[in-house]
């Protein structure tokens, strides 16, 4: 039988300013990475987006990110690995709380932006980031880029590690992502994402921008939610998948169960 | 056998910023309220202040205030019961996250500045606090000022409450607190801070500013602790109750057990 | 020859967070109030904001408020009048700044939010916000609430005043605004509310919730830009008003002029 | 007639923190870089700063750094050239607002931290720092390390600009700073460091690490206020230069007179 999770970035409003389609997007994905306030996300904030996904059946994880709101956490902050340590700490304790309070368990953690495109290639902030996930709880799930520096960090330290693949990114031969600004980097047809996902899930496999095939057998798809056409996107993954017979359902009963 | 706990404001020190003398403070003291990064402390400064309680065998408290690092936390801000109730969970959170890391546990929450002021005087706010506490752990002790709302609102929500008094303020009738920019409102006499201290321990009552002898039965003393004389006033309060035979502990064998 | 000034809070956006219809706002209003960083606006926000207001020809002011993102500059803090007299400068010292590299003049200062309100009932708070635009230039204009403490403020320090009336809202016979929770508060039909402009401007006069008619001669009206909705009633409010051969100029050639 | 400034970081206390020995440093420098609240200091501690800086008869500048209060500027963030720009402008901006009001004109710029040493080796950020110097007044200068890629903006720019040396730090050949980790970075003996100044000041030159002597000549010496110690060094370092005869005058007197 197979299975994925598939994720999505939501909790990204604060304050009076409002983002993402949260409400639409729970009903495709199975996990939430939620904002822990300090790039995106507040207390009330974090509080209703706990309460969305429980209501919706998705998989709660932290997201947490560098202190930078006006930067939305995308803006690399050069900080040692004792900060990184206790910021990501931090944040997981107070998105925690929420699911304390809710009744539900964390399930996972997932960097954000910047903080994760750094530590996918510096083992000093994974180590920081996973040193943080099993201080906090020794089964919480790590999720990270597939084939990074995450899941090196993961194992060495021991916990659980979900490895993530993006449905509309295309990748290198290498199984790192083609970078945005190179064209044919991003897809826009659902149809094609689809059936990417499809063939990682059955096949273990993706096709890279060159044409070659490569090994990529994800525990989670990272879906986008911020914009309506992404929103259809993950609906239209969601249902394919489901129509070719994969199992759609939150991380921890991929990576624990 | 007589027993009182001492707790202090600890861990308010902020980036390059220092306050307070915390390893002094945590020889005289049994009960640490440490800041959560809201008007004071940041993730860095909880790490090692909950490090430094642990290894002074000091029992360990989220000291949630208002978002106003600026004013120290010491400006009323008109807060919805929501927003509190969010704030403070959030602190919470984030504090006991640091605790879980270094395996031990948040024993109370005592609310900062003008936050413990306000939801003293305000039924609503005390019951955000409150609720905020129980719905993180329903044992965790809500720690406030004696015959406040904070008593009221930890009866009505049916959860662990430690009254606290002050043994360098003085009292009116009312058992609240005369204001500082009254004559006398501060004591800087230690003897004298002592006495009424052992006073409060052994007879429950304490003398107000005009002469009166009215009830108080603290569970806990607060002392202060940001400048060296205040460090020496700490010392000399603990120095004198336990000559007086009275045992200092933490407050959750005095509340709990 | 009857002249008005139609005035809207702009810049409000932060960050990745987006907020306002700028764009069409400027081609209704003639002055901008532009939020600085305090509880709305960036630096690269305003930057953009004071660009755009340039090109429309829009009179530029600064829009102080609390120093609290999260809520939007809506909650009230208890500060000291040192507390607003400095926020204040500093914020207007901010905005002018990108005024100077436009080569524009900082037209005019409007209080923000809870900061607006406190200041119209709080002749400390009013003082405190009319010594810091005083203090920055004497013929800086404070725009305020007409009949507030602003007004008093003002003519005791001496400096230009414009009174703002709204035009979607009700008043009530002392010339305070119905607050909003009361029924019939905010008026929805442009029409209504240009034809009190209208009267405003013409007349001198406003007819009470209550039917009674009193007297309100503003030198500039607020036009909220948040929604779909209130773009449309500006811009319907701007026509009626050139339709009716009532000029509708910037601030200063109404107050200085 | 041999001239030099003497400059010291000032204002860089925050809130209840404090931080510096700011009355005691202001008696030996003649040019203060004062602190616009995004890595240090507040409204209340700037106003208050320009006033002691106007008392004391020294020059001010503004002390622009990246927004991190937490950090203290320290850590270098990967800004966009507008971000600098934008960041740079507003707290020129905002400093400046209390120099006006207090009726002195703003002196100098030079930026903190992480942000002086990022743009003192790219391009990018040095010229978007200069053309927010330019674009708030053309005349204002712009303070930077001897011989790095400010002298090179400023240049080409066009705007005056004065390099700064370092009383305490040893040199490299190619005339930058040997970094702190390394042995003898710091000197601790007053008249070692006061006689490298004279030095300075009458030949221009300075002895490296190596003992090689290559050509520095400063404009402005920068002394450090925040220890006891370093307040005894500046006080000797200005008593030693006067003794040699050489007059030390704020910065403008130097580049601009």
């Amino acid at each position: 039988m197979f299975k994925i999770d598939l994720n999505s970035d939501l909790g990204e409003s604060f304050g009076p300013w409002k983002m993402g389609q949260d409400k639409d997007v729970m009903k495709s994905v199975t996990s939430a990475n939620v904002a822990c306030g300090f790039h995106a996300g507040d207390p009330l904030v974090m509080a209703k987006t706990v309460e969305l996904a429980i209501s919706a059946g998705v998989g709660i994880g932290a997201h947490p990110g560098y202190p930078d709101l006006q930067g939305f956490g995308r803006r690399k902050m050069i900080c040692s690995p004792e900060d990184i340590y206790t910021d990501t700490l931090y944040q997981i304790g107070a998105l925690s709380a929420f699911c304390t309070a809710a009744g539900m368990e964390l399930q996972h953690v997932k960097a954000h932006g910047a903080l994760y495109n750094t530590a996918a290639k510096d083992i000093e902030i994974a180590l920081a980031i996973t040193r943080a996930v099993k201080d906090f709880r020794e089964d919480l799930i790590l999720m990270g880029l597939a084939n990074s520096l995450f899941e090196k960090a993961a194992k060495e330290m021991e916990i659980p590690f979900a490895s993530e693949a993006f449905a509309d990114r295309a990748y290198q031969e290498d199984g790192t992502l083609v970078p945005r600004k190179i064209k044919g980097a991003v897809l826009h047809d659902s149809q094609v994402a689809a059936e990417r996902v499809i063939r990682m899930v059955k096949e273990g496999t993706v096709e890279t921008i060159t044409g070659k095939i490569i090994s990529l057998k994800p525990h989670s798809i990272c879906l986008h939610g911020d914009t309506p056409e992404a929103v259809e996107m993950s609906a239209a993954v969601k249902e394919a998948l489901i129509r070719e017979g994969i199992q759609v359902v939150p991380l921890r009963e991929i990576v624990l169960g």
